[in-house]
């Protein structure tokens, strides 16, 4: 047993505030009875307005990696031809899901730390008449960079109206708006350890009503993932398999304390959250790894230095109590990330902050004291419209 | 917020244990850290001695049905002759995924509330050469049959040695002694709400050697299920996509729990409280609906008898805190179930039992106030071996 509890600051799974963690200690239920049946419906119907949709949304017992497999063999056939538009590690997984299940997938892959491009999108899908479906990130974990999914989707349905659009939010959805119906999204994946401020274990999936007519026809295989039987179950306020409960119990708090904040408040504080992170790991002489036009407001990546030690950095950090996130993939090494939603506080955000200080000093960085802390304090004002105070004591 | 909690007798979820709730309530921590690494490794070492391998497992983020589905895809090809024996449901079930992924499945069924048969399997693989696979049930909780799969196992070996042998064991693991490696068995599947105390979500998966090295010629599609990712990521302390980690924070305490009672101590405990049931409920009139030779050690299913108020007589023990479960598919309405695994005690039987008692009495049905319970009480002594007392006050 720990004598703290650690900042936990990777992007997933979040820390769970002290409701939903008794949540998770509930007794089991009857998931075939009608106190599971109201939870569940809550759920569904709790989750719709932060997809942005009035569509059936089903939840099903995965990771948001289960989730994107049902996105793609619910909606598709063998041999549909697919343009999955990667941005990052998660993206590559997304288009590697639809080629393993047979689609002709062609790649567009934007340089890691940039968002996709609405125009080469449209241009790619010239040469691709025929294209029954374009696989989109949301926000993409790996690189914290997030897609300006409004834009691409209205290039994606100016171009190929009759193309699904599929979504991987898995850890955008619920801390920034989404609107899946305004802006014409097909199939939206969500997952419950991300803004949801839950346990890992649950994945939501919001399906339109042309990508639930197209699993009427799509034959990809499918069974435990097959969304059909989990929107035919839901109606009767059951699941076609046993669910996680815990979970369950756990994501229904959640949207109750969300609810209870009010979604504005909620983009608002992870706005904040997100400028402190960014302007206090710049004041700390990082660069930022993402394009300046599209920072994650979720998670932020840092690069690491020529030269600099980020193991010895790490460890020091985690020795203080402090769980940051390492770069995945290609950018191991590369970048470091720093997660920033679900239950995120900005005293979380400035606390890591000084922690990154006083581990800089300690390695005889050339830091200010004080400094990123007092930078981070003035973006996350900032974020919030409130003008940063005088400085108390400069004589005024 | 009840004022009680309730005897939940249903075949799983199961009741979880004072310290297994608490565990589902620990704060998330980092999946790619020592932490979980340490827990997943002791999870699957710990569950080696249960499925009587000493194999490779693989834990998933699923329902049981999760865990079948990754039985079948990893293992075979499109095509691939396949024998599914069925007793009820989940046999149905088990050789329906077979047939979505394009298996050629030939379909063996015993008449619900019997065992398979092992003279039957081996005259229809006869007619089978080629077969790749037969699937099995070890426990079918829709009826409360056990297969005897060390006999069946073997007959088939004797039949077609080179079939992989498939066992969703997903209500039986962990209650009832299981020989993996001696009976020859290739996977067998679990599932965390039942023997294993803990909520639902995760599945464990063991495969024989002959079965990991079938993965590599398997050609069924799978991304999110494939075992052999799993095995990678496990041999390096991770999971391939983020677990479910607070269902595995309460399987590792249930665990803990169960090797500090001993395999030998449970195995006993769960044949006293079958045993238990099937008196109690025999005694107040039911019969049982399994053929006697093959009584399930975790469930334990009674026939509704003809002009029965099934409904009524449910409701009344519902609202006395007792859970039962109803029929499945086509069992509805007809058979009622009664589940035993996992964390139960024997006084929640004779419990359960004296509630039906109480139940029945309301109902004004026939029966002897206590001698059901007592009914209960003797079998469950004869199971552990103990002579039942002489009746004091008889004047002996």
């Amino acid at each position: 047993v720990d004598r703290f509890e650690p900042n936990l600051r990777i992007p997933g799974p979040t820390a769970l505030p002290p409701t939903v963690r008794t949540a998770g200690a509930r007794q089991m239920i009857n998931h075939r009875g009608p106190e599971f049946a109201a939870m569940l419906a809550r759920i569904l119907e709790g989750m719709k307005p932060f997809f942005g949709t009035t569509s059936d949304v089903a939840m099903i017992t995965t990771a948001g990696s289960g989730g994107l497999e049902a996105a793609i063999v619910n909606t598709l056939s063998p041999g549909d031809r697919v343009l999955g538009v990667s941005i990052g590690a998660f993206g590559d997984r997304f288009a590697k899901i639809a080629k393993i299940y047979g689609a002709e997938v062609t790649k567009l892959d934007a340089e890691w730390g940039y968002a996709a491009d609405a125009d080469e999108i449209r241009e790619r899908l010239r040469s691709l008449p025929g294209t029954k479906a374009v696989l989109l990130t949301h926000n993409e974990t790996s690189t914290g960079v997030m897609n300006p999914i409004a834009e691409l989707a209205a290039a994606i349905r100016a171009e190929t109206p009759d193309a699904l659009i599929l979504v991987d939010s898995v850890s955008g959805l619920g801390a920034v708006p989404f609107d899946m119906d305004g802006w014409g999204v097909d199939v939206v994946v969500t997952g419950s350890q991300k803004a949801w401020m839950a346990a890992p274990g649950l994945a939501m999936i919001a399906a339109s009503p042309r990508a639930w007519a197209a699993m009427e026809r799509a034959t990809m295989p499918r069974f435990y993932l097959d969304l059909r039987e989990h929107r035919d179950a839901a109606a009767g306020g059951e699941t076609p398999f046993t669910p996680a409960i815990a979970v369950a119990f756990q994501v229904d708090e959640g949207l109750r304390i969300m609810q209870a904040e009010g979604a504005a408040n909620i983009f608002a504080r992870h706005e904040a959250c997100a400028a402190a992170t960014r302007a206090g790991l710049a004041a700390l002489g990082f660069e930022l790894f993402a394009d300046e036009r599209h920072y994650s407001r979720t998670v932020t990546a840092a690069t690491v230095p020529d030269g600099f030690d980020w193991k010895a950095f790490n460890g020091e950090a985690k020795g203080r109590g402090l769980v940051l996130a390492g770069g995945q993939g290609k950018l191991t090494g590369k970048i470091f990330r720093l997660g920033h939603l679900g239950s995120v506080t900005l005293e979380e955000i400035l606390g890591a902050i000084s922690t990154l200080e006083v581990v800089s000093l300690q390695g005889g960085r050339a830091v200010e004291p004080g400094a990123a802390v007092a930078a981070a304090q003035r973006a996350a004002l900032a974020a919030y419209g409130i003008a940063a105070l005088a400085v108390a004591g400069t004589g005024a």
